[in-house]
């Protein structure tokens, strides 16, 4: 029984753990990226709310205004308390507007979280397969979860594994043909022919 | 001479022409993801803007009623007067909100198909050179541009390349000799012993 079959038997299925953390396998990219969104946010909606903050504090001064005239006549407010309360609801609208930048920019920053991430996600798997590769190994081990992005650099990535695998198997057929001529002590000349052309597609391969 | 020389001659370089659709290399991977962070703004921002917009009538409602009041001691405007300006104050705070959250979703839009085009174009430059080491041409013509995401997945494409190269340069070394020594008719045994060794090796890279 494999070390793998044992954990699997022995443990509960881990739960994923999906914490923040986890989803910035790439910080660099990711924050320059999740950056230029929040970025793009955060001034358009400051620009926004400041002119929304000037058309709600002109409004309020007319109100207070209207109300301070009202007074004259009616006599119901101190000035200090009308204008108290107009204050106040410019204050309201002021945090009101910097909580919703905030909650946009919060917003859109999760979101470009786990958006880059189902990029980051699959190209260093690619980087660990390309490695295997460069090191010898003609096979994939592993493929992307469902979701993943840059899917079809993976199918490219897998085609050509299948193709150098299929090459290299023709080497080995070659080879092996060739040898057992040589073993044989018959056709020399035509195994060492054989030999010489691959030899030459192989350097072909390199130009 | 090829279609494609005769193209190039009779042409001027073609100007690089940043159309936005020239972004769009993979719509539906772009749009996607163009969709989640917009679709994200617009839900945020929608909903802050109703707020805002609520916020705004009932101001501009209690407005209206001061006004109607001062109305009563100076007779200076109609009912319907006061109350076309304020109404017209709520349609221009609408327009405004509008106005603010389609300009957040045009300028995030934008954000995002810029964003993702630098990690679409990269992808698709290596669909196309890892092609063409599939067929067999162990090189690659080609760079990312700078700016362009990705680059240390293609750092790994160019270090497997490298590392194949390597491998086959060794193995075209080993057919030379063992073909020189066959050639020469001495060492028959060693130079097979080689071809075996090539040839087993060859073959544990495809387990």
């Amino acid at each position: 029984m494999s070390v793998e079959a044992v954990t699997a038997e022995n443990q509960a299925p881990p739960k994923p753990r999906r914490k923040l953390r986890n989803y910035l396998l790439d910080p660099q990219f990711q924050m320059k990226y999740v950056g230029m969104v929040v970025g793009v946010t955060f001034v358009v909606a400051s620009v926004l709310g400041a002119f929304v903050y000037d058309f709600s504090t002109s409004l309020t001064d007319s109100m207070m205004a209207n109300e301070l005239l009202l007074d004259e006549y009616q006599g119901s407010a101190s000035f200090q308390q009308i204008e108290e309360r107009a204050r106040a609801f410019d204050r309201f609208v002021l945090i009101s507007i910097i909580l919703g930048v905030l909650s946009l920019v919060v917003a859109l920053g999760l979101t470009g979280i786990v958006v880059t991430h189902k990029v980051v996600g699959p190209a260093y798997k690619m980087r660990l397969l390309l490695s295997e590769i460069g090191e010898g190994r003609l096979s994939l081990r592993g493929r992307l979860r469902r979701g993943d992005e840059l899917q079809s650099l993976f199918v490219s990535v897998e085609e050509m594994v299948d193709r150098l695998r299929a090459e290299r198997e023709e080497q080995i057929d070659a080879l092996d043909r060739a040898i057992a001529k040589l073993r044989a002590g018959d056709d020399r000349d035509q195994a060492l022919a054989s030999l010489e052309a691959m030899r030459d597609q192989m350097a072909r391969s390199l130009e």
